[in-house]
């Protein structure tokens, strides 16, 4: 791996160190010549544990110091405080280095990056993957292999684009670059309605007395989302509100699938089933 | 392992080899002293390529000689097959043959075992374990391995139910008595509710045109179920219509969140995701 074929950054900074910061922090120490990795995480303990994991070279105590000489940061924190950061970085970082994200939504990290006056040196990043646990202890050096990671950036920053998609790619993704406002309608539909569900469907098996042990396989996976972060969620959907319009579609859906059943239709309920096993198959 | 604490079953025959009988053939295979083990399957090739495989110890071509000798006789079939063989079990098996199934409803089983008069002999079983995959190919020695299996019977079965029950836990499977009816008003919410919501998210997902490999690992697992066999589903929905009110409650849960987003009540939906996570963490 050459310095060009990994993005060429030598010196990381991962601002951040949960389930996406960690394994980042793992998987760039995994590489045959990994760059220097220093961390930081607003829970201090966090980064005194990545570092005596061998997951970071260096863990300063203050964030200004992590970000310094960094040739890349990686803001791995929740989108509120990733679009808050922007300013910090612009001040606090060297001219040249490149500044990427991994929230989920890419429009307001858009605009915070151009307000910043960052256009040519931030490529907002989206990696497809993630846990339903949270923190560093639940990080893995494999989370990135083989996930799709969606970039978004404006037109001044095609060199940094290029190396941050090389930097992924040695990490085993899958980078393709999209536009972040029809990324981010997306998302409602691939992401948020999926998180959403779980939450109701989990609400509706708690209300019926039913525990998560009683569940099959089946079952667990349809519920598994339901132990994500609150938190990180009020924030992702106090930006991008176009789920309502899926959950009302999924709700109508469910209504037409208890009516059928109420008439006896069980052809209706099956050619649905064929139906969905048919897109779920691919064709 | 001694013969009774396997249930003391020296020649089984398997009658159906999709994953669930496929993978007790292989499980049964995988013990100390294995039984004989003799297949049939509806799908002739099946039972030809279990035996090459050494799922098998005999695959003879006519059901009656599969069953003809055997101590136990496990039925893996869909409901409605279940249902119909208990005739041809009454009519073709020794006069001390236990007789279990796999069937996902207990009381329509239950009702048939007795107009069969197999009070004594039958125990019905419900592993609660699958795969969204189908067929021989998909089966595995490790599907009952930590699974509860739901055992129901009728009271002159007291000798087999301790038998059955002695052979899962042979295969590391979790056997738990319980009764038929509540056994299937269960099911209900526990795995007809998420089988359904899988197929009505997937119907949304689709007709939004998002394809599946779109999906993040949460998406997979939300929509997984989908695969899941359509004919197979349909003869249960058909013996059990319970998960009406539970589809119109989870209806309203999503037409609810959708309100308060619209209201911006932000509040309100992290309120939910923080009480369903609280039932997932189990507490």
């Amino acid at each position: 791996m050459n310095a060009e074929g990994d993005g060429g950054f030598r010196r990381i900074a991962l601002v951040g160190l949960g389930v996406m910061g960690g394994s980042l922090a793992r998987a760039l120490g995994a590489l045959r010549h990994p760059p220097t990795r220093v961390g930081w995480s607003p829970v201090r303990g966090e980064s005194l544990e990545a570092r005596s994991q061998g997951a970071l070279d260096e863990a300063p105590e203050r964030l200004e110091v992590a970000i310094a000489d960094a040739e890349l940061v990686i803001l791995a924190v929740p989108l509120g405080a990733t679009v808050r950061l922007m300013d910090t970085l612009v001040e606090g970082t060297r001219g040249d280095a490149v500044v990427t994200d991994v929230a989920s939504l890419k429009a307001p990290v858009a605009r915070a990056a151009s307000v910043a006056g960052l256009d040519a040196r931030w490529v907002g990043s989206h990696p497809l993957c993630g846990s339903a646990e949270s923190g560093f202890r639940a990080s893995s050096a494999d989370l990135y292999r083989g996930a799709r990671v969606y970039l978004v950036s404006h037109a001044p920053a095609e060199a940094a684009l290029d190396r941050v998609a090389a930097m992924w790619r040695t990490l085993g993704a899958i980078p393709e670059h999209v536009d972040a406002a029809a990324h981010d309608a997306n998302m409602a539909a691939v992401s948020h309605l999926p998180q959403l569900t779980a939450n109701a469907l989990a609400a509706v098996l708690s209300a019926a007395a039913v525990a998560p042990g009683a569940l099959g396989p089946g079952g667990a996976d349809m519920t598994r989302l339901a132990g994500s972060s609150p938190e990180m969620w009020r924030e992702i959907l106090a930006a991008e509100a176009g789920v309502g319009t899926y959950l009302r579609a999924l709700s109508r859906a469910l209504d037409d699938i208890a009516g059928d059943l109420d008439a006896g239709d069980l052809d209706a309920v099956t050619a649905l089933m064929r139906r969905t096993r048919e897109w779920r198959r691919g064709s």
